[in-house]
Protein backbone atom coordinates (compact mmCIF):
# COMPACT_ATOMS: atom_id res chain seq x y z
CA UNK A 1 0.00 0.00 0.00
CA UNK A 2 1.12 3.27 -0.74
CA UNK A 3 1.29 6.66 1.32
CA UNK A 4 0.42 9.92 0.39
CA UNK A 5 0.37 13.42 2.06
CA UNK A 6 -2.05 15.97 1.05
CA UNK A 7 -2.22 19.70 3.10
CA UNK A 8 -1.28 17.90 6.37
CA UNK A 9 -2.59 14.84 6.60
CA UNK A 10 -0.81 11.64 5.67
CA UNK A 11 -3.12 8.52 4.26
CA UNK A 12 -2.88 5.44 2.17
CA UNK A 13 -3.49 7.44 -1.43
CA UNK A 14 -6.43 5.38 -2.23
CA UNK A 15 -8.15 7.43 -0.06
CA UNK A 16 -7.26 10.83 -0.86
CA UNK A 17 -9.23 13.12 -3.24
CA UNK A 18 -8.98 16.81 -3.93
CA UNK A 19 -12.37 18.99 -4.21
CA UNK A 20 -13.92 19.62 -7.30
CA UNK A 21 -13.44 23.17 -6.90
CA UNK A 22 -9.72 22.57 -7.60
CA UNK A 23 -8.20 24.78 -10.07
CA UNK A 24 -5.95 22.04 -11.72
CA UNK A 25 -9.38 20.55 -12.17
CA UNK A 26 -11.23 23.49 -13.23
CA UNK A 27 -8.41 25.34 -15.21
CA UNK A 28 -5.39 23.03 -15.22
CA UNK A 29 -3.71 25.15 -12.77
CA UNK A 30 -0.96 22.59 -11.37
CA UNK A 31 2.50 22.25 -10.58
CA UNK A 32 4.51 18.74 -10.59
CA UNK A 33 7.24 17.25 -9.71
CA UNK A 34 8.82 13.58 -9.68
CA UNK A 35 12.17 11.34 -8.00
CA UNK A 36 12.96 8.67 -7.04
CA UNK A 37 14.70 7.24 -4.19
CA UNK A 38 17.94 5.07 -4.51
CA UNK A 39 18.90 2.88 -1.44
CA UNK A 40 16.25 4.82 0.43
CA UNK A 41 17.43 7.99 -0.21
CA UNK A 42 15.35 10.25 -2.41
CA UNK A 43 17.99 10.96 -5.15
CA UNK A 44 19.02 14.73 -5.94
CA UNK A 45 16.48 16.38 -3.71
CA UNK A 46 18.42 19.36 -3.27
CA UNK A 47 18.29 20.43 -7.35
CA UNK A 48 14.21 18.36 -7.26
CA UNK A 49 13.65 21.11 -4.41
CA UNK A 50 15.07 23.68 -5.81
CA UNK A 51 13.21 23.23 -9.33
CA UNK A 52 10.38 22.21 -7.47
CA UNK A 53 10.54 26.10 -5.65
CA UNK A 54 11.41 27.26 -8.96
CA UNK A 55 9.01 25.93 -10.51
CA UNK A 56 6.38 27.43 -8.08
CA UNK A 57 7.36 31.10 -8.22
CA UNK A 58 7.17 30.84 -12.09
CA UNK A 59 3.47 30.11 -11.51
CA UNK A 60 3.16 33.00 -8.64
CA UNK A 61 2.11 29.91 -5.93
CA UNK A 62 3.76 30.23 -2.36
CA UNK A 63 5.14 26.86 -1.27
CA UNK A 64 3.25 26.01 1.95
CA UNK A 65 6.11 24.18 3.57
CA UNK A 66 9.64 24.70 3.92
CA UNK A 67 12.47 22.31 2.96
CA UNK A 68 13.16 20.74 5.65
CA UNK A 69 10.14 19.74 6.65
CA UNK A 70 9.03 18.26 3.33
CA UNK A 71 12.21 16.41 3.88
CA UNK A 72 10.97 14.93 7.04
CA UNK A 73 7.04 14.45 5.39
CA UNK A 74 9.57 12.03 2.58
CA UNK A 75 11.29 10.52 5.26
CA UNK A 76 7.92 9.61 7.08
CA UNK A 77 6.38 8.30 3.79
CA UNK A 78 9.52 6.51 2.81
CA UNK A 79 9.17 4.50 6.24
CA UNK A 80 5.79 3.79 5.45
CA UNK A 81 7.30 2.34 2.40
CA UNK A 82 8.27 -0.90 3.80
CA UNK A 83 11.89 -0.82 2.76
CA UNK A 84 12.01 -0.82 -0.91
CA UNK A 85 12.20 2.24 -3.03
CA UNK A 86 9.25 4.39 -4.34
CA UNK A 87 9.17 7.14 -6.65
CA UNK A 88 7.80 10.68 -5.21
CA UNK A 89 5.01 12.82 -6.94
CA UNK A 90 4.94 16.28 -6.04
CA UNK A 91 1.27 18.01 -7.41
CA UNK A 92 0.54 21.64 -5.87
CA UNK A 93 -2.41 22.96 -7.57
CA UNK A 94 -3.99 26.52 -7.65
CA UNK A 95 -6.24 25.54 -5.02
CA UNK A 96 -9.85 25.23 -4.15
CA UNK A 97 -10.47 28.50 -5.83
CA UNK A 98 -14.53 30.29 -4.60
CA UNK A 99 -14.82 31.89 -7.97
CA UNK A 100 -13.45 29.25 -10.59
CA UNK A 101 -10.46 31.47 -11.13
CA UNK A 102 -8.69 33.24 -8.80
CA UNK A 103 -5.94 31.44 -6.35
CA UNK A 104 -6.45 31.43 -2.92
CA UNK A 105 -4.00 28.45 -1.14
CA UNK A 106 -2.37 26.23 -3.07
CA UNK A 107 -3.10 22.51 -2.39
CA UNK A 108 -0.31 20.18 -2.51
CA UNK A 109 0.27 16.39 -2.47
CA UNK A 110 2.81 14.18 -2.31
CA UNK A 111 2.61 10.65 -3.20
CA UNK A 112 4.40 8.05 -3.14
CA UNK A 113 4.10 5.20 -5.98
CA UNK A 114 5.83 2.03 -7.19
CA UNK A 115 8.72 2.62 -9.45
CA UNK A 116 7.97 1.48 -13.03
CA UNK A 117 11.51 0.52 -15.06
CA UNK A 118 12.13 0.83 -18.26
CA UNK A 119 12.15 -3.00 -19.89
CA UNK A 120 15.39 -4.22 -20.41
CA UNK A 121 14.90 -4.52 -23.81
CA UNK A 122 14.57 -0.69 -24.35
CA UNK A 123 18.58 -1.08 -23.19
CA UNK A 124 19.13 -3.28 -25.81
CA UNK A 125 17.33 -2.47 -28.91
CA UNK A 126 17.03 1.37 -28.36
CA UNK A 127 13.55 2.98 -28.95
CA UNK A 128 12.14 4.61 -31.70
CA UNK A 129 10.45 8.20 -30.96
CA UNK A 130 8.16 10.08 -33.93
CA UNK A 131 8.77 13.78 -34.32
CA UNK A 132 5.91 16.45 -33.86
CA UNK A 133 6.20 19.91 -34.64
CA UNK A 134 5.02 21.87 -31.16
CA UNK A 135 6.84 23.56 -28.32
CA UNK A 136 5.47 22.88 -24.89
CA UNK A 137 4.28 26.72 -23.45
CA UNK A 138 6.53 27.76 -20.48
CA UNK A 139 8.51 24.33 -21.29
CA UNK A 140 11.17 25.19 -18.45
CA UNK A 141 7.89 25.41 -15.44
CA UNK A 142 7.06 21.79 -14.72
CA UNK A 143 3.57 22.27 -15.10
CA UNK A 144 0.81 19.57 -15.17
CA UNK A 145 0.67 20.37 -19.01
CA UNK A 146 0.64 17.10 -20.70
CA UNK A 147 -1.99 17.21 -22.94
CA UNK A 148 -0.36 17.14 -26.09
CA UNK A 149 1.25 13.34 -25.70
CA UNK A 150 -1.98 12.56 -24.22
CA UNK A 151 -3.38 13.61 -27.49
CA UNK A 152 -0.77 11.99 -29.57
CA UNK A 153 -0.99 8.81 -27.91
CA UNK A 154 -2.80 6.77 -30.94
CA UNK A 155 -0.34 8.39 -33.59
CA UNK A 156 2.87 7.16 -31.42
CA UNK A 157 1.17 3.49 -31.36
CA UNK A 158 0.27 3.22 -35.00
CA UNK A 159 4.20 4.03 -35.60
CA UNK A 160 5.52 1.16 -33.64
CA UNK A 161 7.03 4.44 -31.65
CA UNK A 162 7.48 4.94 -27.46
CA UNK A 163 7.65 8.79 -27.65
CA UNK A 164 7.57 12.48 -29.15
CA UNK A 165 10.24 14.21 -30.18
CA UNK A 166 9.46 17.65 -30.17
CA UNK A 167 10.37 20.36 -32.99
CA UNK A 168 9.65 23.80 -33.47
CA UNK A 169 10.96 25.44 -36.74
CA UNK A 170 13.03 22.71 -37.60
CA UNK A 171 14.85 23.40 -33.67
CA UNK A 172 14.98 20.13 -31.40
CA UNK A 173 13.75 20.33 -28.10
CA UNK A 174 12.91 17.18 -25.67
CA UNK A 175 10.92 14.34 -26.03
CA UNK A 176 7.57 14.55 -24.19
CA UNK A 177 8.55 13.83 -20.55
CA UNK A 178 12.66 13.28 -21.35
CA UNK A 179 15.27 15.41 -22.45
CA UNK A 180 17.55 14.67 -25.51
CA UNK A 181 21.18 14.00 -26.26
CA UNK A 182 23.14 13.47 -29.26
CA UNK A 183 26.44 11.66 -29.65
CA UNK A 184 29.13 13.19 -32.22
CA UNK A 185 32.55 11.76 -31.54
CA UNK A 186 33.77 13.05 -28.13
CA UNK A 187 30.81 15.49 -28.12
CA UNK A 188 27.47 15.40 -26.17
CA UNK A 189 24.89 18.30 -28.11
CA UNK A 190 22.05 18.61 -25.57
CA UNK A 191 19.22 21.68 -26.18
CA UNK A 192 18.96 23.93 -23.89
CA UNK A 193 15.93 26.43 -24.66
CA UNK A 194 11.99 25.72 -25.00
CA UNK A 195 13.07 22.39 -22.49
CA UNK A 196 12.64 21.44 -18.75
CA UNK A 197 15.82 21.50 -17.24
CA UNK A 198 15.85 17.36 -16.13
CA UNK A 199 17.74 16.65 -12.88
CA UNK A 200 18.47 13.37 -14.93
CA UNK A 201 20.04 15.68 -18.20
CA UNK A 202 22.21 18.00 -15.10
CA UNK A 203 22.90 14.89 -13.70
CA UNK A 204 24.72 13.61 -17.05
CA UNK A 205 26.30 16.50 -17.71
CA UNK A 206 27.95 16.74 -14.87
CA UNK A 207 29.42 12.77 -15.19
CA UNK A 208 30.37 13.32 -18.49
CA UNK A 209 32.53 16.11 -18.22
CA UNK A 210 35.46 14.03 -17.92
CA UNK A 211 35.17 12.06 -20.91
CA UNK A 212 33.28 14.35 -23.38
CA UNK A 213 32.89 18.47 -24.21
CA UNK A 214 29.53 18.74 -23.62
CA UNK A 215 27.70 21.86 -25.98
CA UNK A 216 24.18 23.02 -24.45
CA UNK A 217 22.88 24.95 -26.95
CA UNK A 218 19.81 25.13 -30.08
CA UNK A 219 20.07 21.57 -31.58
CA UNK A 220 18.78 21.27 -35.37
CA UNK A 221 17.13 18.57 -37.16
CA UNK A 222 19.61 18.86 -39.84
CA UNK A 223 21.99 17.58 -37.32
CA UNK A 224 20.51 14.08 -36.62
CA UNK A 225 21.50 13.54 -40.27
CA UNK A 226 24.95 12.96 -38.99
CA UNK A 227 24.80 11.89 -35.54
CA UNK A 228 26.42 8.57 -34.03
CA UNK A 229 24.13 8.24 -31.19
CA UNK A 230 21.12 9.75 -29.55
CA UNK A 231 20.04 9.20 -26.63
CA UNK A 232 16.98 10.50 -24.12
CA UNK A 233 17.15 11.29 -20.21
CA UNK A 234 14.52 11.05 -17.30
CA UNK A 235 14.33 9.92 -13.69
CA UNK A 236 13.00 6.43 -14.69
CA UNK A 237 14.36 6.50 -18.04
CA UNK A 238 18.31 6.96 -17.17
CA UNK A 239 20.28 7.30 -20.55
CA UNK A 240 17.73 5.56 -23.17
CA UNK A 241 18.89 4.79 -26.21
CA UNK A 242 17.18 6.48 -29.41
CA UNK A 243 17.87 4.30 -32.53
CA UNK A 244 14.91 5.38 -34.63
CA UNK A 245 13.82 9.20 -35.67
CA UNK A 246 10.90 8.99 -38.02
CA UNK A 247 11.87 7.56 -40.47
CA UNK A 248 15.80 8.13 -39.65
CA UNK A 249 17.82 5.63 -38.19
CA UNK A 250 20.10 6.81 -36.20
CA UNK A 251 24.04 5.42 -36.25
CA UNK A 252 23.55 1.59 -37.17
CA UNK A 253 20.23 1.27 -35.39
CA UNK A 254 21.71 0.44 -32.65
CA UNK A 255 22.25 1.44 -29.16
CA UNK A 256 26.05 2.68 -28.99
CA UNK A 257 28.91 2.62 -26.57
CA UNK A 258 28.82 5.68 -25.45
CA UNK A 259 25.16 5.80 -24.45
CA UNK A 260 25.91 2.40 -22.95
CA UNK A 261 29.12 3.99 -20.65
CA UNK A 262 27.46 7.01 -19.92
CA UNK A 263 23.98 4.72 -18.38
CA UNK A 264 26.82 2.60 -16.79
CA UNK A 265 28.29 5.81 -15.07
CA UNK A 266 24.94 6.74 -13.58
CA UNK A 267 23.86 3.42 -12.32
CA UNK A 268 27.63 3.36 -10.30
CA UNK A 269 26.51 6.97 -9.23
CA UNK A 270 23.00 5.96 -8.03
CA UNK A 271 24.40 2.29 -6.71
CA UNK A 272 26.45 4.49 -4.10
CA UNK A 273 23.71 7.04 -3.31
CA UNK B 1 -27.10 23.92 -1.65
CA UNK B 2 -26.08 23.23 -5.25
CA UNK B 3 -26.27 19.40 -5.90
CA UNK B 4 -23.84 17.74 -9.13
CA UNK B 5 -23.60 14.67 -10.87
CA UNK B 6 -20.47 12.69 -10.62
CA UNK B 7 -19.85 9.46 -12.83
CA UNK B 8 -23.69 8.45 -11.88
CA UNK B 9 -24.40 9.65 -8.89
CA UNK B 10 -26.22 13.04 -7.92
CA UNK B 11 -24.78 14.70 -4.73
CA UNK B 12 -24.43 17.92 -2.73
CA UNK B 13 -21.34 19.63 -5.21
CA UNK B 14 -19.27 19.85 -1.13
CA UNK B 15 -19.68 15.93 -1.06
CA UNK B 16 -17.99 15.72 -4.31
CA UNK B 17 -14.43 14.44 -4.52
CA UNK B 18 -12.22 13.27 -7.20
CA UNK B 19 -9.53 10.91 -6.68
CA UNK B 20 -6.24 11.47 -7.08
CA UNK B 21 -5.10 9.75 -10.25
CA UNK B 22 -7.06 11.83 -12.52
CA UNK B 23 -5.74 12.86 -15.52
CA UNK B 24 -6.86 16.24 -15.02
CA UNK B 25 -5.52 16.78 -11.44
CA UNK B 26 -1.88 15.13 -12.81
CA UNK B 27 -1.42 15.99 -16.45
CA UNK B 28 -4.24 18.77 -17.00
CA UNK B 29 -6.10 16.37 -19.61
CA UNK B 30 -10.00 17.85 -19.57
CA UNK B 31 -13.12 19.92 -21.03
CA UNK B 32 -14.93 22.47 -19.85
CA UNK B 33 -18.35 24.10 -20.85
CA UNK B 34 -20.49 26.13 -19.12
CA UNK B 35 -23.88 27.13 -19.60
CA UNK B 36 -26.52 28.70 -17.52
CA UNK B 37 -30.74 28.43 -17.36
CA UNK B 38 -33.19 30.98 -17.99
CA UNK B 39 -36.64 30.51 -16.98
CA UNK B 40 -35.48 27.21 -15.64
CA UNK B 41 -34.24 25.92 -18.96
CA UNK B 42 -30.87 25.54 -20.57
CA UNK B 43 -30.06 28.07 -22.53
CA UNK B 44 -29.06 26.89 -25.98
CA UNK B 45 -28.60 23.48 -24.92
CA UNK B 46 -28.53 22.23 -28.53
CA UNK B 47 -25.38 24.26 -29.12
CA UNK B 48 -23.62 23.79 -25.81
CA UNK B 49 -24.62 19.96 -26.46
CA UNK B 50 -22.74 20.28 -30.46
CA UNK B 51 -19.72 22.01 -29.03
CA UNK B 52 -19.16 19.84 -25.97
CA UNK B 53 -19.54 16.81 -28.34
CA UNK B 54 -17.08 18.09 -30.78
CA UNK B 55 -14.73 18.75 -27.88
CA UNK B 56 -14.54 15.68 -27.04
CA UNK B 57 -14.21 13.96 -29.63
CA UNK B 58 -10.87 16.22 -30.81
CA UNK B 59 -9.65 15.06 -27.11
CA UNK B 60 -10.11 11.63 -28.21
CA UNK B 61 -12.21 11.37 -24.96
CA UNK B 62 -15.51 9.18 -25.76
CA UNK B 63 -18.89 10.59 -24.06
CA UNK B 64 -20.40 8.14 -21.23
CA UNK B 65 -23.20 10.03 -21.89
CA UNK B 66 -25.70 10.62 -25.18
CA UNK B 67 -27.29 13.95 -25.29
CA UNK B 68 -30.87 12.85 -23.86
CA UNK B 69 -29.82 11.01 -20.69
CA UNK B 70 -27.70 14.43 -20.14
CA UNK B 71 -30.19 16.40 -20.65
CA UNK B 72 -32.53 14.21 -17.85
CA UNK B 73 -29.73 14.99 -15.81
CA UNK B 74 -30.06 18.65 -16.06
CA UNK B 75 -33.90 18.48 -15.30
CA UNK B 76 -33.20 16.71 -12.06
CA UNK B 77 -30.57 18.89 -11.34
CA UNK B 78 -32.56 22.36 -12.01
CA UNK B 79 -35.44 20.54 -9.99
CA UNK B 80 -33.30 20.38 -6.93
CA UNK B 81 -31.97 24.15 -7.29
CA UNK B 82 -35.30 25.03 -5.71
CA UNK B 83 -36.58 27.48 -8.39
CA UNK B 84 -34.02 29.85 -9.35
CA UNK B 85 -31.78 29.60 -12.65
CA UNK B 86 -28.16 28.03 -12.23
CA UNK B 87 -25.09 27.68 -13.94
CA UNK B 88 -23.96 24.26 -15.22
CA UNK B 89 -20.38 23.82 -15.46
CA UNK B 90 -19.61 20.33 -17.62
CA UNK B 91 -15.87 19.42 -16.75
CA UNK B 92 -14.94 16.05 -18.22
CA UNK B 93 -11.25 14.48 -17.74
CA UNK B 94 -8.95 11.67 -19.04
CA UNK B 95 -10.19 9.59 -16.02
CA UNK B 96 -8.58 7.93 -13.70
CA UNK B 97 -5.21 6.13 -14.87
CA UNK B 98 -3.01 3.53 -13.67
CA UNK B 99 0.16 4.61 -15.25
CA UNK B 100 -0.40 8.28 -14.75
CA UNK B 101 -0.72 9.27 -18.32
CA UNK B 102 -3.11 6.64 -20.37
CA UNK B 103 -6.55 7.51 -20.70
CA UNK B 104 -8.75 4.50 -19.86
CA UNK B 105 -12.62 6.34 -19.27
CA UNK B 106 -13.10 9.68 -18.54
CA UNK B 107 -14.61 10.87 -15.52
CA UNK B 108 -17.86 13.24 -15.99
CA UNK B 109 -18.89 16.14 -13.64
CA UNK B 110 -22.08 18.16 -14.27
CA UNK B 111 -22.20 20.82 -11.87
CA UNK B 112 -24.74 23.55 -10.50
CA UNK B 113 -23.45 27.11 -9.79
CA UNK B 114 -25.17 30.09 -8.41
CA UNK B 115 -24.87 32.35 -11.37
CA UNK B 116 -23.00 35.47 -10.62
CA UNK B 117 -24.23 38.36 -13.13
CA UNK B 118 -21.49 41.36 -14.49
CA UNK B 119 -22.22 44.11 -12.18
CA UNK B 120 -24.47 46.90 -13.54
CA UNK B 121 -21.41 49.17 -13.21
CA UNK B 122 -19.73 47.27 -16.03
CA UNK B 123 -22.33 47.88 -18.58
CA UNK B 124 -22.50 51.42 -17.53
CA UNK B 125 -18.74 52.51 -17.51
CA UNK B 126 -17.55 49.80 -20.27
CA UNK B 127 -14.50 47.81 -18.86
CA UNK B 128 -10.60 48.02 -19.91
CA UNK B 129 -8.55 45.03 -21.02
CA UNK B 130 -5.11 44.33 -22.17
CA UNK B 131 -3.03 43.38 -24.77
CA UNK B 132 -1.54 39.79 -24.36
CA UNK B 133 0.73 38.05 -26.86
CA UNK B 134 -0.49 35.12 -26.55
CA UNK B 135 -2.90 32.53 -28.48
CA UNK B 136 -4.10 29.47 -26.64
CA UNK B 137 -3.70 26.20 -27.94
CA UNK B 138 -6.25 24.23 -29.63
CA UNK B 139 -8.09 27.16 -29.15
CA UNK B 140 -11.38 26.05 -30.60
CA UNK B 141 -11.55 23.30 -28.03
CA UNK B 142 -13.00 24.16 -24.51
CA UNK B 143 -10.26 22.62 -22.55
CA UNK B 144 -9.41 23.33 -19.15
CA UNK B 145 -6.82 25.11 -19.96
CA UNK B 146 -6.93 28.24 -18.60
CA UNK B 147 -3.16 29.08 -16.83
CA UNK B 148 -2.34 32.08 -18.71
CA UNK B 149 -4.74 33.93 -17.28
CA UNK B 150 -4.06 33.22 -13.80
CA UNK B 151 -1.04 33.76 -14.43
CA UNK B 152 -1.54 37.01 -15.18
CA UNK B 153 -3.75 38.12 -12.82
CA UNK B 154 -1.27 40.38 -11.19
CA UNK B 155 -0.82 42.23 -14.17
CA UNK B 156 -4.35 42.40 -15.00
CA UNK B 157 -5.23 44.20 -11.70
CA UNK B 158 -2.27 46.42 -11.66
CA UNK B 159 -3.12 47.72 -14.78
CA UNK B 160 -6.63 48.57 -13.34
CA UNK B 161 -8.63 46.05 -16.16
CA UNK B 162 -10.67 43.56 -15.94
CA UNK B 163 -9.42 40.50 -18.63
CA UNK B 164 -6.87 40.04 -21.39
CA UNK B 165 -7.14 40.40 -24.92
CA UNK B 166 -5.02 37.73 -26.38
CA UNK B 167 -3.33 39.29 -30.26
CA UNK B 168 -0.35 37.44 -31.97
CA UNK B 169 1.91 38.67 -34.31
CA UNK B 170 -0.89 41.93 -34.53
CA UNK B 171 -3.61 39.63 -35.23
CA UNK B 172 -6.55 39.25 -32.46
CA UNK B 173 -8.18 36.19 -31.04
CA UNK B 174 -10.44 36.80 -28.22
CA UNK B 175 -10.51 37.51 -24.40
CA UNK B 176 -9.59 34.92 -21.90
CA UNK B 177 -12.77 33.32 -21.44
CA UNK B 178 -14.86 35.10 -23.82
CA UNK B 179 -15.41 36.41 -27.30
CA UNK B 180 -14.42 40.16 -29.24
CA UNK B 181 -15.99 42.31 -31.38
CA UNK B 182 -15.84 45.57 -33.28
CA UNK B 183 -18.05 48.08 -34.24
CA UNK B 184 -17.57 50.18 -37.28
CA UNK B 185 -20.79 51.80 -39.30
CA UNK B 186 -23.16 49.00 -39.70
CA UNK B 187 -20.57 46.62 -39.66
CA UNK B 188 -20.34 44.10 -36.60
CA UNK B 189 -16.18 42.35 -37.15
CA UNK B 190 -15.45 39.41 -35.10
CA UNK B 191 -12.06 37.09 -35.35
CA UNK B 192 -12.85 33.25 -36.89
CA UNK B 193 -9.65 31.83 -36.17
CA UNK B 194 -7.50 31.22 -33.10
CA UNK B 195 -10.59 31.17 -31.02
CA UNK B 196 -13.45 29.37 -29.26
CA UNK B 197 -16.76 29.80 -30.87
CA UNK B 198 -18.90 30.56 -28.21
CA UNK B 199 -22.51 30.15 -27.75
CA UNK B 200 -23.02 33.46 -26.86
CA UNK B 201 -20.82 34.78 -29.96
CA UNK B 202 -23.13 32.81 -32.51
CA UNK B 203 -26.32 34.15 -30.48
CA UNK B 204 -25.55 37.28 -30.87
CA UNK B 205 -24.61 36.70 -34.72
CA UNK B 206 -27.99 35.21 -35.90
CA UNK B 207 -29.62 38.20 -33.73
CA UNK B 208 -27.54 41.13 -35.34
CA UNK B 209 -28.31 39.87 -39.00
CA UNK B 210 -31.28 42.02 -39.49
CA UNK B 211 -29.33 45.30 -38.72
CA UNK B 212 -25.89 44.22 -39.23
CA UNK B 213 -23.18 43.63 -41.83
CA UNK B 214 -21.16 40.77 -39.69
CA UNK B 215 -17.61 40.16 -40.96
CA UNK B 216 -16.26 36.78 -39.35
CA UNK B 217 -12.53 37.06 -40.29
CA UNK B 218 -9.12 37.65 -38.63
CA UNK B 219 -8.63 41.36 -37.49
CA UNK B 220 -5.88 42.99 -36.66
CA UNK B 221 -4.53 45.52 -33.87
CA UNK B 222 -4.58 48.00 -36.41
CA UNK B 223 -7.87 48.10 -37.08
CA UNK B 224 -8.67 49.19 -32.74
CA UNK B 225 -7.75 52.40 -33.69
CA UNK B 226 -11.02 53.82 -35.94
CA UNK B 227 -13.60 51.36 -34.50
CA UNK B 228 -16.51 52.84 -33.13
CA UNK B 229 -17.66 50.42 -30.41
CA UNK B 230 -15.98 47.07 -28.91
CA UNK B 231 -17.72 44.64 -27.04
CA UNK B 232 -16.62 40.98 -25.65
CA UNK B 233 -19.46 38.29 -25.22
CA UNK B 234 -20.06 34.76 -23.06
CA UNK B 235 -22.75 33.25 -21.05
CA UNK B 236 -22.24 35.75 -18.00
CA UNK B 237 -21.07 38.91 -19.74
CA UNK B 238 -23.48 38.64 -22.71
CA UNK B 239 -22.28 41.96 -24.52
CA UNK B 240 -19.84 43.80 -21.93
CA UNK B 241 -18.99 47.23 -23.65
CA UNK B 242 -14.99 47.79 -24.11
CA UNK B 243 -14.08 51.17 -23.57
CA UNK B 244 -9.90 51.06 -23.28
CA UNK B 245 -7.93 48.33 -24.66
CA UNK B 246 -4.21 49.17 -23.42
CA UNK B 247 -3.41 53.05 -23.33
CA UNK B 248 -5.73 53.17 -26.42
CA UNK B 249 -9.40 54.74 -26.12
CA UNK B 250 -11.78 53.15 -27.86
CA UNK B 251 -14.88 55.62 -29.66
CA UNK B 252 -15.49 58.45 -27.15
CA UNK B 253 -14.80 56.23 -24.04
CA UNK B 254 -18.09 55.65 -23.26
CA UNK B 255 -20.35 51.96 -24.30
CA UNK B 256 -22.08 53.12 -27.19
CA UNK B 257 -25.68 52.70 -28.92
CA UNK B 258 -24.96 49.65 -31.12
CA UNK B 259 -23.33 47.51 -27.87
CA UNK B 260 -26.39 48.59 -25.73
CA UNK B 261 -28.64 47.47 -28.97
CA UNK B 262 -27.67 44.17 -29.26
CA UNK B 263 -27.25 43.81 -25.31
CA UNK B 264 -31.61 44.60 -25.08
CA UNK B 265 -31.88 42.14 -28.45
CA UNK B 266 -30.27 39.88 -26.15
CA UNK B 267 -32.22 40.32 -23.32
CA UNK B 268 -35.17 40.45 -24.65
CA UNK B 269 -34.06 36.60 -26.46
CA UNK B 270 -33.22 35.15 -23.05
CA UNK B 271 -36.46 36.79 -21.56
CA UNK B 272 -38.62 35.07 -23.47
CA UNK B 273 -36.67 31.44 -23.36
Amino acid sequence: MHYGYFNGTIAPTDQLAVGITDLSLLRGYGLFDYFLTYNGRPFQWDWYWERFQNSASRMHLPLPLGKDETYSILLNLIERSGGVDVAFRFVMTGGYSADSISIERPNLLILTESIHPVPPIQYEQGIKVILDEYVREMAEVKSTDYKRVILMAQAIKSAGASDLLYQKGGEISELSRSNFFLVKGDRLITPNRNILHGITRRTIIQLAQSDFQVDERPVLLSELYDAEEAFTTSSTKKVLPIVQIGELTIGDGNPGPKSKFLLERFDDLVKAW
